[in-house]
């Protein structure tokens, strides 16, 4: 079926999009058991929403882009109505809750974890599908909702791993920003104050003269790029900028006040409250959080730089309320899945490579149902006691030296190989790749393997003298 | 935030697409975890594709659909090429395997389970994203690649609980058909292929008089719909009749001979060779295989029925030759997750609904740091040694009665009760809702609680004592 060259389509992915391999999906899926564990000890329970909406159902709040309804992936039905993927887990969750109102208890405390697509410039790191895991409490207007999703989030970072010294779960609220955005005359509604909200998001990045710059006309970076500015006059400026001036008392709103009483008592520690935060995100009504990692990693230029953030969220009143006559409060957090794994790998370092499967070889063709009868035992005899030991035996066409170069590959602790004369004597050979790596590299063929045998014993062909064998050698 | 009634958008979600709730994810979730056990026990390990591809990657094997690239969700990049949401998951490995041609062990052995999307009519239970389990093996020409995945498919069945008298696996190979059309002048790629595949397709639903139209002029059912035929003469039909006569030998192929020797030597009775499977899609070459569930549920109309099919597959040796200069065999099974997540459901039965948490209720406001402190110690006291107990503190609004009706609609075993008397005693009530559901019903404030009591214990307020109350409640 092979077609012409000129034919043929290109194998290949559009930009922003990648493959998932072992190691990445097996870390990543034990990372969200963990985190899910957690939730549910919260008493979350798990709620998801499909992964197409309608476009109108999603609103305009799309993170990081200026303009409305850019930066989705949108397409139209049948009935010419527009459908978009998701960018987030909360929008869906807003329309999921309205659509449902008189159904769910309130409050309602669900969590989910899911793909989300943007429709924007893909860079490093940066993909168009990633993964999300969001816990959200809708039907609760006390602080006390906010302080029980930054407890929360602190009890996922440490049933991850991460030490009180690690990370930080820094919180505060919008509601004292907001004040004084109204004050300085940028009422609600008012397109600049998006661009303040990521100036001030950008505090953790940059000295307070150059997040003066973002505020007023504008910044130049090192490469000469300009990013346009909010356009605040200099006393506007200074209002905003003495929220995030270090030195002077910080201005606590009252949610904020009761969310830091309740974590102190609660002996969360690692909640903090840090007037900096803000989340570039215009639907935040008051709390908002972010999980940072406080540990070094190294970047791509061989610079030690704090590993940052792996989370946030923080209260939105209005979503809900988009789709009904009443407004309901609501608060969550959203874990980024692909980077919080990243974050785990980078600390544990180079970690030893998932366990291939044991392979039983085939070295004569005729006997191949006899090699598959003693795969079936040797599986079963393995994996009793929910004991999870890959067995397979080779189904390719090649012979010996392909199928250890196969064995290899799949990172096999060991291969079982009975050829005609083991077979006659009843015993099969086990050979131990780790120990035998080396070795195994030089040798050309069986006889020469027969001669040399590294790293091998010779035991009983009966499968509880073979499953013992190997279990020696996996340890 | 609350809109205008005539501004707002409506809480919906286009038609084919569902939210899913705790039952159903926690159901197949179960499932799937002692799927994903087994393929890593046969030396299956997880590769996973993104969402969205290319539009010509996936090619035009489109199922049950006669026009090529319909049926599929699809868009323009900024770029203008047009990208699709994956509609099954073969397509997309193939185009993984073909990019990394050099890089993956041969044979590649592989599993994954993801959403695909079909932009069809939906119907009742037939959605247009839905959930795919597939395991496939790249680079293995010899049936005892497909002997593997049907033992492989058994292996999962018994796994979820299914006897050997309630499933079977049954295998074809295409290869006697592939003969027998061209011989009767239906080469490779006449369109009329199709059509007879789905006839026969229909031979598990229809008798063969049935079977006989849709392979000649057509078939009209009860309703009056018409169905277009292949159009085959009365002595190309008989051909491909014969293929379906239960009391005639069956034609067997080399490599369904071969199959049927190694899972009878290997002890997998219920694999059985029948040569009415043929799956209705076109780009199968070899061996065809359906998972089938042989008990009796109840139909929409209260009829007993078969429960029928919750998986297929087969060997697809051209899919990855689309891309490269070479044919590359390969062979795969693909879980209809829903399906089979709704199989286990209706053999279940209505099983009992997932435990709701344990909830500390808030009986003065003043006090809820304190009532936090005893929800995070009861948590951490509950949840030990892997344990998973959903504990929390009510963080709504309400007063008694509506955090007791909360309790119930969260299912919880049962709650706490400190109110200030209890709390100068040191002590506190827990009251066992399963025991005292109907007496709740009826009590109206706390006042009448207090008086009543029903199935309520009182303990001393310390963390080990209430959790120790809490743990004989729940068992």
């Amino acid at each position: 079926m092979a077609k012409d060259k000129a034919n043929r389509p290109k194998a290949r992915l559009p930009r922003g999009f990648a493959d998932r391999h072992p190691g990445e999906i097996r870390r990543t899926q034990r990372m969200m058991a963990q985190i899910q564990e957690v939730y549910e000890r919260w008493g979350f329970e798990p709620v998801e929403t499909p992964l197409i909406e309608f476009a109108d159902a999603l609103g305009k709040f799309l993170p990081d882009q200026d303009r409305p309804n850019e930066g989705v992936f949108a397409f139209q039905d049948d009935d010419e109505q527009w459908l978009s993927l998701r960018y987030d887990l909360t929008a869906p969750l807003a329309r999921m809750v309205a659509e449902r109102f008189q159904e769910v208890p309130r409050p309602y405390k669900s969590y989910r974890a899911g793909w989300v697509f943007r429709n924007e410039k893909p860079g490093p790191g940066r993909f168009r599908q990633f993964m999300q895991f969001d816990a959200d409490i809708v039907g609760a207007a006390s602080p006390l909702a906010d302080a029980e999703v930054c407890m929360m989030a602190a009890d996922t970072m440490e049933a991850l791993g991460f030490g009180k010294d690690e990370y930080a779960i820094r919180v505060n609220s919008r509601r004292v920003l907001d004040g004084i955005l109204s004050e300085i005359g940028l009422p609600e509604g008012d397109p600049r104050r998006l661009t303040v909200l990521r100036a001030i998001d950008k505090a953790d990045k940059f000295p307070l003269p150059e997040i003066a710059k973002l505020l007023g006309p504008g910044r130049e970076d090192e490469s000469g790029d300009f990013t346009k500015g909010a356009g605040l006059d200099d006393r506007q400026s200074e209002k905003v900028l003495a929220l995030l001036d270090p030195t002077a008392d910080p201005q606590l709103s009252e949610d904020l006040v009761t969310i830091g009483e309740v974590v102190k008592r609660a002996g969360y520690d690692s909640v903090i409250i840090d007037p900096s935060v803000v989340r570039g995100l215009e639907y935040y009504t008051g709390a908002v959080f972010e999980a940072e990692l406080k540990f070094e990693v190294t970047d791509d230029a061989g610079r030690p730089v704090r590993f940052g953030s792996v989370g946030g969220g923080g209260r939105y009143d209005g979503l809900v309320g988009r789709f009904i006559s009443q407004d309901v409060p609501a608060t969550g957090f959203s874990v980024g899945v692909s980077r919080l794994a990243a974050a785990l790998a980078a600390r544990e370092g180079a970690s030893a490579a998932d366990r291939g499967p044991v392979i039983v070889t085939v070295m004569d063709r005729d006997n191949v149902a006899a090699y598959q009868e003693m795969t079936a035992k040797l599986r079963a005899a393995l994996n009793q006691d929910g004991a999870v030991v890959p067995v397979e035996m080779y189904i390719g066409d090649s012979g010996f030296k392909a199928q250890m170069k196969y064995a290899d590959r799949r990172g096999s602790p060991c291969v079982i190989i009975q050829g005609a004369d083991e077979r006659a004597a009843g015993k099969v050979q086990i050979k131990d790749l780790a120990a035998g790596k080396e070795a195994a590299a030089n040798i050309e063929d069986r006889a020469e393997w027969v001669a040399a045998r590294p790293a091998q014993v010779e035991v009983d062909a009966d499968i509880e003298t073979i499953a013992a064998a190997v279990r020696a050698i996996i340890g």
